[in-house]
């Protein structure tokens, strides 16, 4: 079974990459009736375009949806809805240097020895553009979840060495944040870390948290489709992260008991929504490619100097914060479908 | 779609509650042909069984798995192998006082909420003991992963304060230790934590770890089916864990990229194994089950304090050992499969 | 992804040989808080039951079901519900003929050259046995369709030569007919039929016709899962079964327009329930292993003669009627609960 | 879970209404490696092309595919292939009168019951024109296919009264026949039934058959997901078919065992194929739409006479038979991978 679909009644299949004709999607599940606001859906994937902050990659592409089915009048007609997004400044000659060498922290050779080709262009698939076709399936499943009230943000909590802790009370401030942190001092001291290190030719790494408000009891199938073990797979899909926590997360394991039952659980129990809110963190890894010379291998096995010449993000967190809050809205949407089979009486 | 299957190829349908007749579950797409060893898997469920280590709880299963299909003179038929292991030490009696309250820090509340009913005596399928049929079917994965030379062990690396760091090369002394724990100096520190926790009617958390060695390259399905994206949810799946981190993982994001590019990638890149050891971890948190009064409410949600009268593990991380390896060898196993169709020639 | 698996939401995942231990299943994602009928579910196995009909087998097995988990107080957890039906009264020396001969027009030869290896005794997992654990299935489906006022009835409107047209108003009779005809008369005479050849050591086909009524409006799922596709998929899954067909069937290729407008569709239009009445037949061969010799292969492709010893059908039809009724419930039960997805508003 | 994808491993998930901006799909899990014919893709959607054969609808759509994704100098990336088809010669207006009319023998009634909307212009996703993105998923298959020597062929076996009797050793002279019909006079025959009933303004039901050769043993698995079973519910997924039957089919409930024995099973026995040619027939009623005046229902339950303007197929059968080719080929590609996972040894 191919790994390009996540969700079971709330479902996104993807497709594309990095430098091919388009990428896009299927969103299949969304109930009939829900009034879909193309327009929000593509102020969402703004978020997450290339350029949208001064902080990312040179890249801009205007990654504008196209809409091909499934919405009539306004309106979700229940079947499924094509979309895609044309990739149209894709510079691949900048990757032609790569079409023989595998880039350190990359999934190029991975790839290529799993699938016998690759397409180097871009990353090909591994690419982290394939993540615009998630912001489209999230988006959708966020006007599902808003008209039951529930709020899902995503912000920047940590870049480097620097950190925000607890949770804010106020989120609005994260889109007028350049680095996507709600707290303006934090925020600039995290934006002059990313500064430095792209003027050093490096990378970052930071922490994406989310909070999810306004989510109902319930949700969630135990024993292996726990609300939480999906949010992991989900935030683990994310191109470059290597970490999710819940509530008190790995901080739980140094503390005793008596200490931690007086902690939030992160908004469940036992893989359930609890009815409060739901709280988790996602490490993201420095993004490999940097513009310092770094050895690598070729196809033929030899060592090789690599200096990369494509347009890169100095850290992903800011980037990230779309992404990670599309990613949970799916799993959110699905558990939200799925929780109307739980009992009888419920038609 | 319920949530009590787990693998696409290699799959584990699991069923049972904790004080009913019995649990057990099906292990299907296991390839035919393949050597089963009946008594290596009923190995690995005395290490997981109440009672394996002194640290634990005093409740005692002889847990003997009953094979009743799909096994034929020592082989695999191909067929569903469907399995049960008999409740008999339910000590129900124990849990009368639970049946109008609701622990802190259990699923007892969400559950109830979600299906309008629940079994409460000992927790019902909310109970770990779920998990002893998650330990038989990682059993027969790991046989699986065996012939091809893979090898899945995890270990206690964090107790309370008290952590191991590294990998240690050795993972022979696991078993011999009560606390799991390869290093003997510091599994007798985390063993003196965790008594301390139970003498003081408290309990503690902890850090189980995971290294997988001859894993081949290759196995993972992008984009939404990576290998650490479906590692990370099998483990958030277990009871009590909160947090799931691959490589580096909450460590990469305070570092740049010129200083994590020179670090393992704990064993795979963009979601596909690269051939090299992959490393893991997962937090768990302290019981929330303890012997001290704690305030809790009941179903007419007033407060009430409540004293557990059940056996219960001062710390889950001794006994998370052998989950956590079997619900590994669950997710390889089928991704082991899974690799089988990549690509054209391969029949 | 393994084949032992059916449905989506309300599922049954059945494992079991024919002369192993037992044969059994889970039935996954009935809703919470159906009260359970027990002694329904036997009484639905008992007219599958080898014996239940003196036209049957002389085979006897109890064939009573022991339920693992899932029900609780008379009423469904929401868990999955693990049960088994021990194998009595395996003769299994009657298959030792078998071992090493290929019976002609039975599943041996592509079992044995898909798997490399089967369990030779009764058929092993090819056997009709196996559908014992889908009649346990369907008798659970039928009591969540049965609430809301939906009946499913199969009978034998074929046997050889013998036909009953139209659909009988009253099918009350059906389970006091020994051939499962409501009307007595036809059973009659395909009860002399099934007679004669068994007399003459031969066996004989027929067909299972099957009447939904009470069936709400909009079940089924546009564009694969039509609901007579998934029907369609579930009796072709059947042992023996060879076609199937819903409302004007194989006739309507036949008819102009104008004349099958004016007839039902079968209770669907566009793969949906209309409310109407829902029909449709399902084929089945007569039953290849005869008393009679026959020339067949042995494992090394020679050709030797065969004279069955096992006790065998010599018609399937009489006992294939409540296993068709079982897979229709299993479909319907499945898409009663898809459809609760299929709106907004519908919480 | 939606009904929008077919298919385990080699899967097409569909999208697309008749009238809206283009029909498509995204065919995942296709293996790496694949030299995909582009060329050929087209040849078989232009054989179900509206205006293919001068017995079909008037309405005249290119119909040409792009391709998003998935291929890469001529071979499969083993990435999802995303493509799309747009509709160009949609004359909505044609169906303006259909806005609050349910046509008799048409879908439209239960969608909107189900669905609480619909898109009324030419039926919208329950039009017949969805079935050419299983066309292009089905020629992909068909390569894969290939490859290995299967062959699989769809012909008109009847038209109304009509009807060719025995499987046709040479299918070649198919695509030459106007009503798809290997036997030049029996062909001439249908044509003639066809165009009568045009002329009538009328329509007339039909059957085709299919025949794969050099299909390998062992593809199918047991129990549910045997390769007929599979087979029927893909063919009961396309538009206006009736009924299924494989091999000797509703004929073999006629039959005695010792005569049946002698017959071919179809191809397969116990769900697996065998070797021999697989063989199996698919009914399609009359088309509903007739120019003749029928009486119908509107929104208000009124009784209205409707006179359909839309451009219709008299007989479906003709174009019917790229549909069953490309279903077929779905189903064996998909059967054809899930092979690879049967036994150990076979990596």
């Amino acid at each position: 079974m191919p790994g390009n679909t996540i969700g079971q009644l709330f479902r996104l299949t993807s497709f594309g990459e990095s430098h091919g004709a388009a990428i896009g999607g299927v969103v299949d599940g969304c109930p009939a009736g829900l009034p879909i606001d193309q327009h929000a859906v593509q102020m969402e994937l703004d978020r997450r375009r290339p350029g949208s902050t001064p902080l990312g990659t040179a890249r801009n592409e205007a990654d504008g949806v196209e809409w091909l089915s499934g919405i009539f009048e306004g309106r979700a007609l229940g079947t499924p809805m094509g979309f895609l997004i044309r990739n149209n400044d894709a510079r691949s000659s900048d990757y032609d240097a790569l079409k023989d060498v595998y880039r350190p922290g990359h999934a190029d050779r991975t790839w290529e020895v799993k699938y016998g080709l690759r397409d180097h262009r871009g990353g090909g698939r591994s690419s982290a553009r394939t993540t615009a076709a998630c912001v489209v399936g999230g988006a959708i499943a966020r006007q599902l979840l808003t008209r039951d009230g529930v709020q899902v943000n995503a912000y920047v909590s940590r870049v480097g060495e620097v950190a925000l802790g607890g949770i804010p009370a106020d989120l609005a401030p994260v889109w007028s944040s350049a680095v996507r942190c709600p707290d303006e001092n934090t925020g600039a001291r995290m934006a002059a870390i990313i500064e430095q290190a792209r003027a050093e030719g490096d990378s970052v790494g930071g922490v994406v948290s989310c909070v999810v408000r306004g989510l109902p009891e319930g949700l969630g199938e135990p024993v292996f489709d726990k609300l939480d073990a999906d949010l992991a797979k989900a935030m683990l899909s994310i191109n470059a992260s290597k970490g999710f926590q819940i509530g008190s997360g790995f901080a739980a394991a140094a503390l005793r008991g008596s200490a931690h039952n007086r902690l939030s659980q992160g908004g469940l129990a036992g893989g359930i929504s609890d009815g409060s809110d739901l709280f988790f963190d996602v490490a993201f890894k420095p993004p490999a490619t940097i513009a310092l010379a770094q050895e690598t291998l070729n196809k033929t096995g030899e060592k090789v100097m690599l200096e990369a010449k494509g347009r890169h993000d100095p850290c992903v967190v800011p980037r990230a914060v779309p992404i990670v809050e599309a990613m949970a809205c799916l799993v959110l949407a699905d558990h939200w479908l799925r929780q109307r089979m739980a009992r009888i009486g419920r038609t």
